[in-house]
């Protein structure tokens, strides 16, 4: 018997999400016996409760394969929680046998409990989490999709504007510190490192969220890259504290009403080495640049995130239900990997971390064992189509929305 | 009679300031009879200087033509005073019949003394500008070498952030902040308007250095675009200034000694629009990011960045001195151009700012004009070749000394 797939994205965008969602609703394809339509929530689950499903047969199916090079969300994502007796009353009226919940830890959490729900009020749902976040901090999977194009777009930024620094440090900018992103995991600017082949390499100085920052130790550290290879290029996660715990960003700067100014960690960074070393500095900020640059994505990272999407439909064909296809390693050298699953009980609400052997014994660089696990994930470039005037054809989904049959419902 | 050619940058790097350098180095290997070896002065003209002339033919041929992809100024910038006297000493002693200079307005400048007092002490020596800079405010010239890549990037980056914003509005960030480069041109913010093609694309707002930013109607137009698309997507140029004069970004935060930060009007922005209008935001800083991303080079970019390098030889070989290639626009659509030439002494020291015409009537977007002259330079993709492990193959000079033949001096 035909059922309807209602896949949902979920948490903050990466520049390979809407790859995710092309490999559902291309693989959906394939299975007309068996699967009707593909419905996507408007925003996210908020969508689902509001009964604003996307109705992705409408849209052409050149869209649909533009979706694998956009970045974005192209359905929508919102924060919301999810009431999990609305969603079923929603899965009922549409015939919803599959829900796909794409998103990290908290999302995983959700899609468990939408399927022991379902099966207390009678009607059983198959619920399979499909992993995205940028962040890299799910467990079970060895990595997740959307990590490695950001990985990749901050290796490369880094080595860039070091060769500008390098260039110019001698009369010029000594000091160039890059923000990214990273609240609580350091895997991203762990992926900065991957620029470092060579003794002397930049970054030079990596600042992880996992390790509270000791100012005497990162002083000496510039001043060292400085004297030594006339400049020091700094990559700072965004999530970095200090000895008491408070976030470096937070205790910073203020505005000219006194206000504390909320992000920017580079500048205070910068500021603590103008002040104690009175190096002249640059920094960058690349915030949201960095989890949209679709035009730098890491091929792998690409493949992997359709790939989750493709096996999701298949795990769902399969029978299965509380799962999430997750990435396995098979290989460091020739990187291979292949597709395994897990309970999503294994995955919901756990974070982890940059395990304390990837970072150095000195806390401000990578080890050999970070680089062996990082240097796959960025392998491989996979360029978005351009169009004639130089910009990259991204696509935007029309949303037509299918019919409604509930009531109004409050959010 | 052999002369050897004397080739420095000066000021700041360009994504494709070496592929002028690949351009002057591989022309001149086609005139062997005519042109001995290409040096190149070490940091710029403090090279000269200092008799630390980098003698190019040290390098591989393989080397050479990486520079054609390779950001960074890959000899070496800094920026210093000419010692006229010192450097034609130099010249003489090194057999120079061509200074090749890269630069901006003030490089013209030099070059055009260089060629004047080279005549006066009885050395004279053939001087040729070479366009360069981000800033794209050199006159006579149709564009720089340089300013193209840095506007695809630019472009491409709104665009891709945008979509990011965009698909989380309603729940989270409504207003997004990206400052770009340009002191006193507002070119590159204005780069960033190539994205909004079709009512509603971001960026919805640009500030140009050109107009004093006005509080009230800024504000108003960004109340507007988040009731009217969901969101706001902003573009600052580092150099706006308030009604007095005061650059946005000193005026605006302070660190925790109460010191003014330097550079960032993109969170000073932000703050006033949390302030005032109460918006979630983000802001992103791209500072060097923006100048170095070749990997999102412009083939429109390089292929002029070479061609006024090759142009340069090709003038000096005329006999040519006291000029400067310069790139003319021979037709909008298709896009052609071609290499012409102009007078050293029309290019020095005059800054081309934004046309009035070229920024919408209410100051904060770009005009059917402005359109039309800057899409044609973002036109097409040149990606650097990548290795392995997924990063580009940048490359890194030798950089072998020729002999000294002069006592030292001191800079």
């Amino acid at each position: 018997m035909k059922k309807n797939i209602l896949y949902a994205q979920s948490g903050g965008v990466t520049p390979v999400i809407n790859a995710t969602a092309c490999g559902v609703i291309q693989t959906a394809a394939k299975y007309p016996d068996r699967i009707g339509k593909v419905y996507a929530g408007k925003d996210g689950i908020i969508g689902v409760l509001r009964e604003e499903l996307i109705d992705t047969s409408k849209e052409s199916k050149s869209g649909i394969a533009a979706l694998r090079h956009t970045p974005g969300g192209a359905l929508g994502l919102e924060e919301s929680r999810a009431q999990y007796e609305r969603l079923i009353e929603v899965f009922r009226a549409h015939d919803i046998g599959y829900f796909f919940y794409n998103g990290g830890g908290d999302s995983s959490d959700t899609a468990h409990k939408v399927s022991q729900i379902g099966r207390k009020l009678g009607f059983p749902v198959q619920c399979i989490g499909v992993p995205k976040t940028i962040d890299n901090d799910l467990p079970v999977t060895d990595n997740c999709p959307g990590f490695g194009s950001v990985a990749k777009y901050v290796a490369v930024s880094i080595m860039e504007a070091s060769l500008d620094v390098e260039s110019m440090a001698s009369s010029s900018t000594k000091v160039f510190v890059l923000e990214v992103m990273g609240r609580h995991a350091g895997w991203i600017a762990a992926a900065a490192g991957l620029a470092a082949r060579a003794e002397g390499d930049p970054p030079h100085v990596i600042l992880f969220p996992e390790l509270p920052f000791k100012q005497r130790e990162f002083l000496a550290k510039v001043k060292h890259a400085v004297e030594t290879y006339g400049y020091c290029s700094i990559v700072v996660s965004e999530g970095v504290r200090d000895a008491e715990g408070r976030f470096l960003a937070d205790a910073g700067t203020r505005d000219a009403f006194g206000h504390a100014q909320l992000g920017g960690v580079a500048p205070v960074v910068a500021n603590i080495v103008k002040e104690k070393l009175g190096y002249k500095y640059h920094w960058a900020v690349s915030d949201y640049l960095q989890r949209s640059a679709r035009h730098i994505a890491s091929r792998t990272d690409v493949e992997q995130a359709y790939a989750v999407g493709e096996a999701a439909v298949e795990l769902a064909l399969e029978g299965k239900s509380g799962v999430m296809p997750v990435i396995k390693r098979v290989s460091n050298n020739p990187y291979r990997w292949k597709i395994a699953e897990t309970q999503l009980s294994r995955v919901a609400n756990r974070e982890k971390k940059m395990p304390r052997n990837y970072i150095a014994a000195d806390g401000f660089g990578i080890t050999p064992a970070a680089r062996r696990y990082l240097a796959p994930l960025i392998e491989g470039e996979d360029y978005p189509p351009y169009d004639r005037e130089g910009l990259p054809k991204y696509v935007r989904m029309k949303k037509v929305l299918a019919p409604r049959k509930l009531p109004p419902f409050e959010v």
